[in-house]
């Protein structure tokens, strides 16, 4: 095929395959296989019918466009150069995956301005793409007015066949389907190869059937190379169906035009080496050199810049009338979109620190609070709305036929609501929470890796957050939870001890902008304790009981708190000088000064022992090679909470001998 | 209804019915509902169908029964129990839920026998089933002979609602609709009812729709209450369909025979309550105390011990036979279901030490080394096998039309393996692995915490175990795997440095019995190093450079071992006393004598350096608080894997440097 005979639509499809081509051979590393199959639909996609401004990447009406194929990256950054995002520059493609670029080997939200979310561990986007359609749903119900549509803008996302076999896609498009998330449209580029070779090796469902099993309305483009028509036939009609999510199944070439590898598994996640790069641009009557655009093609391309600053425009101007009709809801729109919290919204929690009893009907009496006082607080359990407390009392759910509700029903999805979160945050305009049991915090680490990856203000609610729980069982009994979602970094995991610390803790998950937090409640009863502060959870560690010069710190967390003051009161009526420490968040311990810290944990008292009914992983940082731990080195026991707890060493009698040990 | 106009059936179905209550009541914990409603499907699957002798709860041709709903434990107790299992009397049944009782509050294969697998996290049985039915398939393939059908046996599931929002059970029901496990047979207690209320509030998608979509058959029984005869034609019929695993969608009424709380949330997750009780016996007319089962009904459910004596009797009888005709493959048939390793299987890995590459290479060549070696040595990976380095060479895969083949194609379902390899092993007869890139263990991590509660040799073969893979960038990197790996009781987690320690984490992992081990290998070449052992890794850790008394001990892991003898040695030529210390697995370390850890760790050398290209959560204890950490506490970057090494201090002059500080 000469260039000659290329119509102009063909030459810009071969222009996103050669910059994806190039970018891969120049790093020799990347994925050119998906970009080559998929340019087809992506070119239509954005040249007909995404909504953007080039220049202000984060015009708040503009389409989302998810990457769920995260692999296949040099497709979003071709399109972003090309249409003329001021992100990526040819040189950025030219430094692919290098060290600071801004065009890493997965797109990064936080990396490349026009990115959404953060994509690459599979079927992640699908769920983000969920979360960014409740939230679209759920501004629109609240805050358009009749003849004031300002929030109305759709969620694409290109995803293959590893999207499609992981179970986290499967729980978010069952609950997309659920919600009849109708602004909601996927694009399946299905070329029967994954990294191992053929589907049929493997994935042999039907899986348009699967989706239309979740109320979704299913398409499929028999030529998803060549057939442009039917690829923008099949998204009118996408948009058309409101009250069902979208599925287009198109088929392609994974590696469309390179003559040897077309149709296989090496195109998938390889440079297509120097030689077969020359055979495609032959096959695909490439005459340009690595990394030109062809200037009838740009020029098509950046039709973009103008097409979004009209779009944009008109966007403003229909925004100022609203402004005018309505002006506090368009003072509010805009504050939540800039994700800053309302005046003296703390308030609103104060009543709370008075309250005594668990710190889960404390963390929901503070959901409840916070509710009135932040209307784009809103969130959700998966399926233990009556044992996490997290409903909000007297607002309706988020379902279909009312989008403007606030409580999420997520079902028995914990991944599927771990992704959808960070999409919902991603969105911006709304601070989302999810919860479950502490323990299954394993079924969505992913996805809380992801919250803090992405940088996003998510806030996962953990109830049962010790052996506490009780009768359940070993199943159900976080042992190594906190100290394993401790080691994520830049994820605030907070376990309060009281009404003080339950609070001081909201304050935090509410104030962190760009950080998840990971707040871990008891299921049992906790008393108030004199010593605890809101200001102190707030820098994650402070003193609780002091002692000018102590002989020993007791250091604790959460429930066990309490265990370590009467410790502590017994020992000091003998005579010892005992201080006691409460460590809510180590990770905002480690962000105040040396000065502050040493004031706290005075590095000269080196007897110290830690009280935290999990495992010890992670404490001797702490507690030092003289000290001693409380802890559960095993796997928890079914038995009644209070059993479970002695048993296991948490007595006052326990802290007590553990701390004479120590004491020598 | 009085007791009079019941029928013999409906006696036994109401004693599991009561059984369940009683304990739960007792217990004043615990979930009345899934037992109350799914009692006549048990009934009719233990009463008609279910091969096994409660007498020998362990023979191997069994059907293997799972209660995926494991909060519905008290139908499993109540059928061992009424059937006749040792394991379970009618005083373990009074102690349901109590410590050290063989009745825990949900299901745990290492606690009572008659129970296949450990469920109550969603989801899991589901793919345990579907390992155990792939166990089933294979051990067919292999073992059975013309005339000889040795292994002959069902796997059924009872699964509910919440196991079918989990994703990790969309998964493997995706793999055993494309492995068409005939054998496998799930009914699925459609009762409406989740913990939040009814499914419509998130769950209204078309299940059975979606599992016709995997590839499975489908059918419907309208009334699972009381319509026993369509119950067993449906089980009668999913039997007869040998190419397609089996769902049957049972309607039924939670908590049936409730007069106020049957179909209702409120009898999933408590007790019934005194007056309910009393309303419930009322109303199903059962006169008998609590933990009464009336005589004629024990006496119908007793039948099952004769009958399991003969049928085992009767496959003795066959095995006898079989192993006239076919003594070597008898032999081994006895070897592998005993889980007992060959003679000197060891030696096939001799040559591996002696090559020298990456460490996934070095595990390659351990894997094919082994594979003839140990014939009930299979796995595969979740779609990664050219990354993972996990195939075995000149092995079918297995598939359906060859289920004898070893080398498994799991699909991009890193949750759904674990869970099936979970079942592989509970089965018996098999040594399964399975393999990812070691970030996604975060996918599969509820599934790697179940096979170390549930005590099974699974072997997890994670590869691209660092920042060195690369380009991919921070979504592919781990920084926090491994420490929240080694969190988790009873895992072995091992980071081999080269070619010795490769070998001997092989040897651990297939010698431990009843504990799971997760390997970490390199993307990248690794070097031999002198002073590394096949013991010493066995032993956990070990001084691999000497100095009699050290002035500082340099530890490390995997690749930076290398790392750390290049320091060392550089100190040295200085006149330093400095020693290294290989640390590969730090659970087998902790479990040495006290004097063989003081002696490679001396207590009163406490200036110590660590090397691991990971998060420093955890080092502290071996570190302690005069050392120092070569470690990364932030999230990775997209660039090549030298240079990110480089870039985050993972060279020899910064690791010199770093004990230059400690050395002071």
């Amino acid at each position: 095929m000469a260039v000659a005979t290329q119509t102009l639509e063909q030459l810009c499809i071969n222009s996103i395959r050669f910059l994806s081509i190039d970018a891969v051979e120049k790093a020799k590393s990347g994925h050119p296989g998906l970009p080559m199959g998929a340019a087809p639909m992506a070119f239509v996609l954005w040249d007909r019918f995404l909504k953007f401004n080039p220049k202000n990447p984060k015009w708040v009406d503009r389409d989302r466009f998810v990457l769920s194929a995260g692999h296949g990256c040099m497709l979003q950054y071709s399109m972003l150069h090309l249409t003329g995002y001021d992100s990526v520059s040819i040189d950025d493609i030219k430094q692919f995956r290098q060290w600071g670029s801004k065009t890493p080997g997965h797109p990064e939200n936080f990396e490349t301005e026009g990115v959404e979310v953060t994509t690459g561990p599979l079927g992640q986007g699908v769920g983000n793409a969920v979360g960014l359609a409740i939230a679209e749903a759920h501004l629109a119900a609240r805050f358009n007015k009749p003849g004031h549509n300002i929030v109305d803008h759709y969620t694409y996302v290109i995803l293959g066949d590893g999207c499609n076999m992981e179970g986290v896609a499967s729980e978010a498009a069952s609950m997309a389907g659920h919600l009849k998330l109708g602004k909601l449209i996927m694009m399946y580029d299905s070329n029967s190869i994954s990294i191992d070779g053929s589907t049929d090796l493997a994935f042999t469902e039907d899986v348009g059937k699967r989706y239309e099993a979740y109320g979704w309305h299913v398409q499929y483009v028999a030529n998803g190379n060549d057939d442009l028509d039917s690829i923008a036939k099949a998204i009118a009609e996408a948009k058309k169906v409101t009250d069902k999510p979208s599925l287009i199944v198109v088929t392609t070439v994974i590696g469309y035009g390179s003559p040897n590898k077309a149709g296989t598994a090496g195109v998938h996640g390889a440079a297509l080496g120097g030689d077969e790069v020359t055979a495609t641009r032959n096959n695909l009557g490439w005459e340009y050199e690595p990394f030109v655009v062809p200037e009838d093609a740009l020029k098509r391309f950046r039709k973009a810049i103008d097409k979004g600053a009209e779009a944009e425009a008109d966007w403003n101007q229909r925004f100022a009338a609203y402004a005018q009709a309505y002006p506090a809801e368009a003072a509010e729109f805009t504050r939540v979109m800039a994700g800053e919290l309302p005046e003296g919204w703390q308030n609103a929690l104060e009543p709370v620190t008075h309250k005594e009893t668990s710190t889960r009907l404390l963390s929901e009496a503070c959901l409840n609070a916070l509710a009135p006082a932040l209307p784009e607080f809103l969130g959700g359990s998966a399926d233990l709305a009556h044992s996490n407390m997290t409903y909000l009392k007297g607002i309706p759910d988020f379902q279909a036929g009312s989008y403007e509700g606030r409580n999420f029903r997520f079902g028995v999805r914990e991944h599927g609501m771990g992704a959808v979160l960070n999409g919902m945050a991603l969105h911006g305009g709304l601070i989302p929470y999810g919860a479950t049991f502490l323990v299954f915090a394993d079924y969505m680490r992913a996805a809380i890796r992801l919250s803090a990856l992405s940088q996003v203000r998510v806030i996962y609610v953990m109830t049962h957050d010790s052996i506490m729980l009780g009768e359940d069982g070993p199943t159900h009994q976080p042992i190594e939870t906190i100290p394993s979602l401790r080691a994520i970094p830049d994820l605030l995991v907070l376990r309060p001890a009281d009404a003080k610390e339950t609070v001081g803790s909201y304050e935090v998950a509410i104030s962190e902008r760009k950080r998840p937090s990971l707040l871990a409640f008891t299921r049992q009863g906790v008393k108030n304790l004199p010593g605890t502060s809101v200001e102190g959870t707030k820098k994650g560690g402070y003193v609780v009981v002091d002692a000018a010069n102590p002989d020993l710190i007791v250091i604790a967390t959460g429930s066990e708190l309490e265990l370590a003051v009467k410790a502590a009161d017994a020992l000091k009526a003998e005579g010892k000088a005992v201080r006691v420490v409460s460590l809510p968040c180590w990770e905002l311990f480690e962000e105040q000064t040396q000065e502050y810290r040493d004031s706290v944990l005075p590095p000269a008292c080196k007897k110290r022992v830690s009280v935290e009914a999990a495992s010890s992983f992670g404490w001797h940082k702490y507690v030092g090679s003289e000290g001693a731990m409380v802890s559960i080195d095993r796997f928890g026991a079914s038995a009644p909470g209070p059993t479970c707890y002695e048993k296991f060493g948490f007595t006052v009698d326990n802290v007590i001998a553990t701390c004479r040990q120590v004491l020598g």
